[in-house]
């Protein structure tokens, strides 16, 4: 059976704007990877309701998993939990379960649970929690949609509380050869070892370093023995 | 007049994989930004020729501009030239203008001009050559599509290649406020200066540092004067 596939829907201006760098599609990646679920695509859309709520509707029905990261905090531009209502025409407001959870962690802070805060907890109805022990407001999951924070020390602790409840399939094993020398020189045997290890997703990246080219050839599959075969034969072709 | 929009495909199944993590798009997303070119979408997807077809044809018509980085090289893994074909429905084989200059340049080398590196020239009929100051391999420009190398180095150059040749809007100003609050904390009176200042784009960054929670309040817009006062707004709210 084909491993999960997945995509990812990061929301924010400031990586489009080019102000941060993001680090939790890096993340995701990682884990979904040595999980056994496939991330096949990511998108990056502004804090814009018409481009996430369309996104997220184009990838909820094209892959098993969509996962999200950015706009669920409390300020006027965390417009994420209001769209994923709208993309799945669910009933929006604020929730008890959520609000309960809040109310519980300002308390014990003695800081006023007000407005803006009272904005972490609009869950859509249909949807269930994504436990936060970073800092308590939690993410939802709506049908296979788990949307999270855009914080990196949130987001990965939500990435936690989220993949145990996912099944997985056959994690990815991967391998790598490097070649000191450039991808023309190389193509024509390794396009060979691609057509013999079909089953194995065979890929050239290409460096310079001081002046001099090279590539590294990632070897990735399920199978092991494969990978190693592979990779034996990728070596032998380019003693 | 709104500035151009743009959008960036990524095509890369080692970002997807967790393997390496992308710098070309922060880079595109700077250089954007001063030229006036707002970034509102980057989509990233694996060597699949179906995911690179479909990815072009959606963008190539929701936005003034696209980007693409990656898949333009030797390898059998180098599809992004004929799935830019594809998609545009043009012609493909190798074109004498660029083979001419890698011919040159690997004369001048001495190396041989073999199969695999002149899979390097095969460029759409339509096309228009990008140049490749760095390793001569050039991208090339077919409709709004701008077809580039996913080597950082060379896809810095191509850049600065493309980057003149295009109409830029108003340069996006931004600064930005530090709120040694949590969110929660000025969510209320930052929604009014948002409000008051309709006009220019107001994000929350909140971050956690030393267990203590705060945000980085960015404005950004094309009218200088109004981000200044925008942003002694936020501070006088915040003092």
């Amino acid at each position: 059976m084909p491993n999960p596939t997945a995509a990812m829907l990061v929301i924010g201006d400031e990586i489009l704007s080019g102000r941060t760098r993001d680090a939790n599609m890096h993340h995701l990646a990682g884990k979904l990877t040595e999980h056994g679920i496939d991330l096949k695509e990511v998108r990056i859309v502004s804090d814009d309701q018409g481009a996430i709520v369309t996104a997220v509707q184009a990838l909820t029905g094209a892959y098993d998993h969509v996962f999200t990261s950015g706009g669920i905090g409390p300020t006027h531009d965390d417009i994420t939990a209001d769209c994923m209502a709208l993309a799945f025409e669910d009933h929006i407001d604020i929730r008890a379960d959520a609000a309960a959870l809040l109310q519980a962690h300002y308390d014990r802070q003695g800081l006023e649970f007000n407005d803006a805060r009272k904005r972490m907890a609009r869950i859509p109805d249909t949807a269930t929690l994504i436990d936060n022990p970073v800092s308590v407001a939690p993410g939802f999951t709506i049908q296979n949609v788990h949307v999270m924070a855009g914080v990196p020390s949130v987001f990965r602790a939500m990435v936690e509380s989220v993949l145990p409840t996912l099944t997985g399939g056959d994690p990815l094993v991967s391998d790598s050869v490097r070649i000191d020398r450039g991808e023309g020189d190389i193509a024509g045997p390794l396009a060979d070892i691609a057509q013999a290890y079909a089953d194995l997703s065979i890929g050239s990246y290409p460096f310079q370093k001081d002046g001099k080219y090279g590539a590294n050839i990632v070897i990735r599959g399920t199978n092991a023995a494969r990978v190693a075969d592979a990779v034996a034969a990728t070596k032998a072709a380019f003693a």
